[in-house]
């Protein structure tokens, strides 16, 4: 593998020294972007394009030729894992992620295997491999799953929800069914992590996209638990350097000193939390990811400045910052937006890292 | 007016001593109860349900014959007010509220007017009057209000929105002109609410449903401002008796101390919360609603008995605790099953107040 020509991301993630903020944008690789969606179309469905490596490659690479980011994160799906499974993944067009088969009984929580990275997902582990060669060591890459919990609410409701009536109705009256399927997903998640690492990915995330729904004790039983157990199960290390971990719950801001706990590197936060009081709460024990509200993008490009600004302001001065937006930038953004924002993270944190 | 036969509720409100803990829900009147779906059947429209005094207090009425609550709330929508000022609202089928003339231009800012409650809402303040006489003093009547905040979502997007590409982009781009318009919806909400209490409302409620999806910077600026604006104007007596106000911002646990310094009776809290943490933060300023998890209603009766102990415990003993889901009934939830949580509420709270 070719040395990283740029490593402040992830010395940032792991609270070292750097000379600006590194940046980077959830999803950054999506449908805002033209030439994104002229390979989607190429591919035919956008599960084609996550199951091609070449396709899901070119895709993850085309923020980068626009936008000076600090990392690739690889264009994938949280719920390749579920279809891994047998569960049946597919898009209805305009209606979001649908499986064939969703879990409703014990027999069918029971039958579930941990999948095998390199076979049943072996073309997203191509990917990874795919894209480090492609990327020839300009920015690192980032790998990510889903969390378990997160997971699980789709495959027991059998695509996206509003009222979470069926794996709710199981975790609050078969706590110990659901306890069963969430421990084969965080085996499923590590050993799918694990090989993204083997093949090259320099950081992880998990993205708990669903863990904001719960209650706190509900949180910390059905979704941090498992999350924690990941954690302790992943390879930190690889190609000589450590690989760091990056948790993210939306909506989880209540809970951030718990998640710190984890043994993590990092939190994803965002932007209904102030990220001076997060880095207060977190101390010096994880970096934070954030936390720019996306809809800020829709602003004029010098509002964004003001608005970078003022988040470089609130985390204050030294390392243990990636900036990044609050979540995944919304397709309707127009791209010279996002490349005004990138840009606003490089010229105006370098007094941040004096 | 008849005497209140029950006022454990209000009392509550004022963290005055009550034999045991108030219980209400919100949407307690709702397309769970299938004598609702009758009577919106017969209405004809959700909107022909809302503007009959006669079948809103119909409605009204319906979840009281069936559970011992120890509130009613007038039934109506968050966005008569809107509608009132002339953007017509209507519903398409399967999608939510939309409005024929979203707003987006100064113009059609300025040329907004403050409706005048007894004319253009006329229908509902009679609804007031007609739940009233109907209730006979059974329990006292809530009536409520969106806030500011979330009616300008609706009415700059033109309906239910995933982004808030236009209201936000309004906001960070042209502040005062975002500040004309809460300005103007807050007076209108202030009119309206004083209109329901001169018409009988024993206490109100703002419902602040999009607040939690600001920063916490732009919810002080944009939302909470003008819900301190309308509780500073509000009739806070009437009847001899203090009319109580309780905000509730969905996604708002962050931000609880501010919300109890607004001069509001009572705060709702949704289930992202632990009740007691959400007690300590605002001591004896405010009283705390909620804060069960909706979906528990999904779960076995002996599981929903075992979670409303857990939430009465959690808040303690003492008044100050009006029992309510963290958000409205879900539409798929078996009756029986919220005649179980109203019992048990009424049940099992008595050893928290002797």
């Amino acid at each position: 593998m070719e040395p990283l020509e740029n490593d402040r991301f992830l010395r940032a993630l792991l609270r070292e020294p750097v000379d600006r903020t590194p940046v980077w944008m959830m999803r950054q690789a999506g449908r805002y972007l033209p030439e994104y969606r002229a390979t989607r179309e190429r591919a035919g469905s956008f599960m084609a394009l996550c199951k091609s490596p070449e396709l899901a490659c070119e895709v993850t690479l085309q923020p980068l030729e626009r936008f000076p980011l600090d990392a690739a994160i690889l264009f994938s799906d949280i719920l390749t894992i579920p279809d891994a499974m047998g569960l049946g993944l597919y898009f209805a067009e305009g209606e979001g992620p649908r499986f064939e088969r969703p879990l409703r009984t014990a027999a069918e929580i029971d039958r579930l295997g941990v999948p095998d990275p390199e076979q049943e997902l072996g073309y997203v582990i191509d990917a990874v491999r795919t894209i480090r060669r492609e990327l020839r060591g300009r920015v690192p890459l980032i790998g990510f799953s889903g969390s378990p919990w997160t997971l699980s609410t789709y495959m027991v409701e059998g695509g996206s929800s509003k009222e979470y009536a069926h794996v709710k109705g199981m975790m609050f009256d078969r706590p110990e069914l659901m306890h069963k399927l969430l421990d084969t997903i965080a085996r499923s998640v590590t050993s799918y992590l694990n090989a993204q690492i083997a093949a090259g990915a320099q950081a992880v995330m998990i993205f708990d996209t669903w863990g904001g729904i719960l209650t706190p004790r509900d949180y910390r039983e059905f979704s941090l638990r498992y999350m924690e157990q990941i954690v302790a199960g992943l390879t930190r290390e690889a190609e000589g350097r450590k690989v760091p971990v990056i948790l993210f719950t939306k909506g989880g801001g209540g809970w951030l000193e718990a998640m710190a706990d984890t043994g993590c590197d990092a939190l994803g936060v965002d932007w209904t939390l102030d990220l001076g009081d997060a880095r207060r709460r977190v101390g010096d024990r994880v970096a934070l990811q954030g936390n720019m509200d996306p809809a800020v993008l829709y602003a004029s490009p010098e509002r964004i400045r003001q608005e970078v600004v003022t988040i470089l302001d609130s985390y204050g001065k030294g390392s243990g910052h990636v900036f990044n937006l609050g979540h995944g930038i919304h397709q309707h953004v127009d791209p010279e937006h996002a490349a005004a924002f990138v840009e606003a993270v490089h010229e105006l944190s370098v007094p941040y890292h004096d």
